[in-house]
């Protein structure tokens, strides 16, 4: 099967509100008057992010979603996506699986593929994501990192860890239950983009991120973008981990039961949560909450915002914590 | 060096149009009121559409070029791209070099970066570019693969085969003098992205592609498109080889001379032209000349597109020749 085959049968669909999707050179589009473009662009390598034995259903989704979730970090509504997709081989099966992975969440949030390429090559799956947010009187509703304030509260949704112990679990670092592997890696397999809560949070949070990498590095981007500090109860965090922080007994490689610290170091730095993170003035609490209740979404407040500079990890009694985490790094 | 040092080293620069650029999870852009969007997408990977001791200098040209080339073929205004790029590992001269090869492009165009993703994996550069066109009472000023017309005449900008030339001398299939190897390889490495001619032929050209894969094979597109046929005078088209048709005496591997048959193989089918094919009704052939003279660029009738489904190539007597070309698949 030639490139153009492979395109049509699994990936060129009639266009819905693209005024020209797959299939020209170019993909056109018609910006809705008053709104602004958000554009964000996420590559998936094999044995970076994701195992050759990779299920290609989830990678679908999975691939898809990472790009979605930039789009909830920002507070945009989805809109299309371009897909760039080297193959080592054209395997049909596999492309069938994929596309259905990709083609059920594209769906269910009316995101739109108009356009890509595809080549020959070690597998790797680009994509890149269009979403809007409205300008207002002139002022854009996007949530930037850049809008942190000192004495803001700071939320995460969602469970933080789990992917990470997923992740633990299939390089043997880890043992756990049969029941809690199956639900941690759902949350690595199958993130799901907080794109309900990041519309509903325009207006009401200052500074939004999206944990790809883990909290703290993450939340590093919104204190340096925003030239503040934070305070983070890492406790608060711990207790966010869904699969097994409080009814089960994971393992160690040396079979030992996992202390705190390793519960710590998950939910700190676990990375792959694509939870989003963000802060918000102690005035608008109720409409945070609102905000959580209307998407569907949990949402926590792990810490508040500081104006001295850095990040300030204490424990429940309120002491001090070292820094010994660091967060994922694609090049470390 | 770390992912987001290196971003910061080499691709982060203050925003010039966009409203976000580099560094959120989002690129915010505000489209120009009453333009359509232009969007395209190329992936070039190593071995197969670079070598691996390609030039990085010219690698970020062409991985830019190649997409503006999208842009042209739309008759869209460039205006931004996003860079996703794995690298096997940090090596600073060749991003320092892929950096300037980009730049200097995408200065040369006004077009902007303003976001994308570095990871590690094998080399991978995908780009995704953003022009405008306008759309004037409600009727878009793209170029499409669709609107050629029978009856319409057939141009190609510029010269075709000179890259595949060098191509084969890199690949011991033929050998050329050195001055036209040197030329061969501008072609190659240092494609000239034609969106001066692509944007002078909006309300002129009928339909328009890029040639990438070869001048049969992207001609194909333009006639399945549009639900006509086409002749071509091969013989005119074989006069734009620009480096060493007329004058010089590349050799094959057998040492003998090539003959008429290779050049018409070298320029129905070469591939990596990045020319701009184009039809236009015989009414609009002032204008055709006007646009190549106000955007500088060469401009070749090499046919013309006829009623009847198909592809007929003929000699500079009208005989019919056999097509026995096959242009450029990336799966074949």
């Amino acid at each position: 099967m030639g490139e153009f085959d492979l395109i049509a049968r699994y990936f060129k669909r009639p266009p819905r509100h693209a005024a020209v999707g797959v299939g020209d050179d170019c993909a056109l589009w018609q910006p809705t008057p008053g709104s602004q473009l958000a554009i964000s662009c996420d590559m998936l390598v094999q044995g970076r992010h994701f195992f050759a034995d990779v299920n290609p259903h989830s990678l679908g989704h999975k691939a898809l979603a990472v790009n979605l979730s930039d789009l909830a970090a920002c507070g945009a509504k989805p809109l299309a996506f371009t897909l760039a997709l080297a193959l080592p081989e054209v395997n049909e099966p596999w492309l069938a699986d994929f596309a259905r992975g990709l083609f059920e969440l594209a769906d269910a949030f009316d995101c739109e593929l108009i356009g890509g390429d595809t080549t020959c090559g070690p597998l790797n799956i680009c994509i890149t994501v269009f979403g809007e947010v409205p300008v207002v009187n002139g002022r854009s509703l996007a949530l930037l990192r850049s809008g942190a304030k000192a004495g803001d509260d700071l939320y995460v949704s969602g469970s933080l860890g789990d992917a990470r112990l997923a992740l633990s679990v299939r390089q043997g670092k880890l043992t756990v239950p049969v029941d809690v592997l199956t639900a941690a890696r759902a949350r690595l397999d199958w993130p799901a983009p907080r794109v309900a809560l990041g519309l509903a949070l325009r207006g009401i949070a200052t500074a939004a991120i999206d944990i790809s990498d883990g909290l703290i590095g993450d939340l590093g981007h919104i204190l340096e973008s925003s030239g503040v500090g934070a305070r983070v109860r890492v406790d608060q965090v711990v207790k966010t981990i869904a699969c097994c922080a409080q009814t089960t007994k994971p393992k160690n490689q040396a079979g030992a039961d996992l202390v705190l610290e390793d519960w710590r170091a998950l939910a700190l730095c676990g990375g792959d949560d694509y939870e989003l993170l963000f802060t918000a003035p102690p005035r608008h609490r109720a409409a945070v909450a609102a905000a959580a209740l209307a998407s569907q979404t949990p949402v926590h407040c792990i810490g508040h915002i500081e104006a001295g500079a850095g990040l300030r990890l204490v424990d429940d009694q309120g002491l001090a914590l070292p820094d010994h985490y660091a967060s994922f790094d694609h090049f470390a």
